[in-house]
């Protein structure tokens, strides 16, 4: 199998969470009116004693030859990225089910000035950037348990357009 | 009184919460050794039926004659702010306290590829931007009350630096 990257959309990221970027409807007033918001996503991440924790990640870039071999998923809670500065992430992703479904794969490209939450149980490969390395804020839980991890029997390609 | 914008550092920042940036300190081994992480900062975003929230706000620039005349805080729940894009957020700040010392207000910088975390009840002026319009991503607690007002007797002055 391979896998192209797909450009992030509200519609396409749909089945695997939120995006974190500036919605094209009217936001609600703040600050007097000087101001506008939209409430993007809810978060779950205290679930079994967690705590809900701000870290930040630093990935190495995925190599040209990288394969997607090993996908994870938090069964309990959320789990937001958000580059920071000019690093663009990858958001390889499937739909939150008890067994990962490997033809359901999709990849994303997570670009500065954006975002990603998953949704609770979406499956997804550890963080990985896409051509240079990246830093990264994550909005997660941390505490005990609440992550599998499953290794595919046939590694997927990834095509990176290049 | 007046007030000058601060360069953000970790020391300048540490009685107000946490920076969002990478330390200079070696982090954690993720990914099988590819990437480092950093837990920076635990929140607490639940307390009175609260719900822990990812927003997108949309704030103005402060304007040449801007004055502090209005604080907030959040007695019972930490709030994130991470400037998307080109945006420079202020962080209008004072510690957390009962009633607020207007003495002690600090006004600090928030450039894009950082960002701030307000300690549970840390007293903060709403959300205005540097020089032109901003916007941020918001990790914060959505649900009833948990927000102080107060209005300065004295407005306070910005320096700008220019």
């Amino acid at each position: 199998m391979i896998r192209r990257v797909e450009t992030l959309s509200t519609e396409a990221f749909a089945p695997f969470g939120e995006i974190l970027a500036k919605p094209d409807t009217p936001g609600h007033s703040i600050n007097q009116g000087s101001g506008e918001s939209w409430l993007l996503a809810r978060l779950r991440l205290t679930e079994q004693e967690g705590v809900a924790a701000l870290s930040l990640y630093r990935v190495a870039a995925a190599p040209a030859d990288f394969r997607i071999g090993v996908m994870e998923r938090h069964p309990a809670s959320t789990q937001a990225f958000i580059p920071l500065g000019a690093g663009t992430l990858l958001a390889i992703v499937a739909p939150a089910a008890e067994r990962l479904d490997p033809a359901a794969i999709r990849v994303f490209a997570v670009p500065p000035g954006s975002g990603v939450n998953f949704a609770t149980g979406t499956w997804h490969h550890p963080a990985v950037a896409l051509g240079v390395p990246a830093e990264a804020l994550v909005v997660g839980r941390v505490g005990p348990g609440d992550c599998d991890i499953v290794t595919l029997d046939r590694p997927i390609t990834v095509d990176f357009g290049h």
